[in-house]
């Protein structure tokens, strides 16, 4: 039952539970990186697949499918193309060094020490790239992602979206003061008709909403099943769309008074760009981010059946062009010739927010972080901010270790807590063999 | 009910039944070009589109709301990436003319003229290109489509599977005289068991399969709903899958005797391809084909429910990257730098199939044809050959002009004999505008 129900937190954002214990809680049942291999396996492969080994609709998000899944969700669900546009990829320089596998560090919670190497299949790593100073010094794939492929963002993709709305803030398009209601009426009843923009891009909003994947009245499985993520229950009569979801949610607590990680908040947040911008999210990202990025593949969002993203979790990314847009990130919004987000957007996100309200939330694995603009902000002394989602995926910008890195991964388990032991002192690690052994 | 019918014959050759009249036979309940255009009626506009705004899954057929789904498939349906690599586009130059719109030509059957500007509207064109001597002479989009989308091909996808299995049919891979079940053993019992592999690559096929969408127990409905094209009905108890379905076929009438267009056939070469390269057709198509073309897009490919892709009509690509691939073919296969397709298999197309066999079928606009290879092979002066697809999709190559047209539509009725009057003699009058009026 554990399995099913941490596989399902997928795409949505988790982190609501406190982490009471820092260790990872693999359980010995799952199978290893090693043993779930998607092409040890064989998933989906043969003309066509034998039936035990397809990977089907109704079971996207179960482990160890989602070793395949991750890495292919638009066969298995409508999409909608978010183009690179024509010109050439801008270039990611390669100085690709030998000394990084070698690395050692502690877990968290951990009293043995462990090798960057072995990290990387300790916490299921599809892939994982490092630009230093805008070079390529580390890249590698495992399982169904390679160079060539989108992988899911799970909860990264709510990064690209509080970006995108930091962008219109400080275009003048949208009012942060503003109440939300102001840009969608349709949610004026709604928990979110009295919130303020800035509320919701910070995930301070008081509504009823449980990502409690253990308790089957969760409003989660209604999100879920409305985001056409998951198959319908014969007889089901909840919301079919991702806005009809929204629409129901209600009001609990005061809004602006504690951080409080709902997934929620961030369809929400595409729905006030999309009315401030009138367009569709997709196009948003096309137009004001992707095509200037010089990325090198077309990314994609899964929609439901009216055509509205999923942008709680659903967007999809090669690597490379998750690290070009991390890198345009670091470099303060200035990349591939362009100042392509304001630098003042880029100060707001690395500001973060109050730590006191984030506090409240309770997460032991990151303390005195905040959370501003749908970042994940550390405010530890390189100034560290990620994009932060399910089962591993990530953003990790340490701008005084001029470092980025990227990671898609499908751990059987979704919460952060179980990969942020092997991931966050491995990156730091990195970063300061870096500052200190820079070629 | 004619609408619904013949909507449905969408993405699927319905080229079977003879045409008894030249003339378009254009409904005037049908709304015209103009009154259809997407984006006047709105379709999917607005966040969420209004409800009956909405192109959903059960409508992706229907006219009008085709006029936006073609240019939107993956939106609806899951699909398959096939890259176009990561080199840059190769270059399409463009030396663009003012004189073909006003072009005057006489319709198949017709005693009124038309000029090509007005064809475009009457025939409900969404894009058409026009290369001569290798140069962009033209290029219009309309309604949904841009040149950064992607289009559905319908049965143009053939051409590209018949391609590939000439391919593999010259470099000895795929033997044309071997029995389908050589390849298929889950065919052995179908009408393709003792089919040979040459008879299905140009369809005289003895096979108990009708594409009478006036008869609601035709096979086709249940291979429609077997590639999850449209939805199923309540206890639906059919095949579920495309290559079940085509265990199911039985054989009728003897096999090389007759050219008999059926779709089916594709999606048999197409398992035959798999299983003699041991690759999808997907990474076929990708590997073999649209990574060397200097594609400036990825193209797509729709899948069934076990990722097994529809390739009797699901390929959807880019308007200019159909006229790269159409350029190769013009070519000799050489393009792009490099030889992508033998010299030999383009001549064994070109050379067509017999023309006796193709009598047999009753096109009566298509006098002294062939099928070859999944292409149309005219054996007029010009030695035009061609790609066509349901609702007016096209690859028009004319050797002697040293012209190719690709157009992409959707006109409200599937059948060719609807707009093949308002096409072939509009293309042969700018093959011989061009050839008298070389710039």
């Amino acid at each position: 039952m554990q399995v099913k129900i941490d596989a399902l937190q997928t795409l949505l954002g988790s982190a609501t539970l406190s982490c009471s214990q820092a260790q990872a809680d693999v359980q010995p049942q799952f199978l290893s990186a090693d043993a779930s291999d998607p092409q040890v396996i064989g998933w989906m492969q043969g003309s066509p697949p034998a039936p035990e080994k397809v990977v089907g609709f109704s079971s996207i998000l179960q482990f160890p499918q989602t070793r395949w899944s991750f890495s292919h969700l638009r066969e298995l669900l409508p999409s909608v193309q978010v183009a690179r546009g024509k010109g050439a990829a801008s270039p990611l320089p390669r100085a690709e060094r030998e000394d990084i596998d070698a690395l050692v560090f502690t877990p968290l919670g951990s009293d043995r020490t462990m090798t960057w190497e072995q990290s990387l299949k300790a916490n299921y790593t599809d892939g994982i790239l490092i630009l230093h100073r805008g070079q390529v010094v580390y890249e590698r794939y495992f399982g169904a992602l390679t160079d060539q492929g989108q992988h899911i963002a799970m909860s990264v993709t709510k990064s690209f979206i509080g970006t995108l709305g930091a962008m219109l803030v400080e275009e003048g398009s949208i009012d942060p003061q503003a109440k939300v209601s102001h840009y969608v009426l349709e949610l004026k009843d709604s928990a979110f008709g009295d919130a303020t923009v800035r509320q919701v891009m910070d995930m301070t909003v008081g509504v009823r909403y449980s990502e409690d994947y253990a308790d089957p009245k969760a409003e989660i499985w209604e999100y879920l099943r409305a985001a056409h993520m998951t198959p319908r229950p014969e007889g089901y009569a909840g919301a079919t769309t991702v806005t009809e979801y929204l629409m129901k949610l209600r009001k609990e607590g005061e809004h602006g008074q504690a951080f409080a990680y709902k997934t929620v908040n961030t369809d929400v947040l595409s729905w006030v760009i999309q009315r401030a911008t009138g367009k569709p999210i997709a196009v948003n990202l096309q137009e004001r981010i992707w095509s200037k990025l010089g990325a090198e593949q077309d990314a994609y969002l899964i929609v439901d059946e009216v055509g509205t993203a999923f942008t709680g979790g659903g967007f999809n990314t090669s690597l490379r062009d998750l690290a070009r847009f991390s890198e345009m990130m670091r470099l303060g919004g200035k990349f591939n010739g362009q100042q392509i987000v304001p630098k003042s957007v880029i100060a707001d996100i690395r500001g973060g927010a109050s730590q006191q309200d984030f506090a409240k939330a309770g997460y032991e694995l990151l303390p005195n972080w905040s959370y501003r603009d749908m970042w994940w902000v550390s405010h530890d002394t390189h100034g560290v901010y990620s994009a932060r989602g399910l089962h591993g995926q990530s953003m990790y910008i340490d701008p005084k270790a001029k470092m980025v890195i990227v990671r898609y991964a499908s751990h059987p388990l979704a919460r952060s807590s179980n990969f942020d032991p092997t991931t966050l002192p491995a990156y730091r690690a990195v970063a300061n063999h870096l500052m200190a052994n820079s070629l």
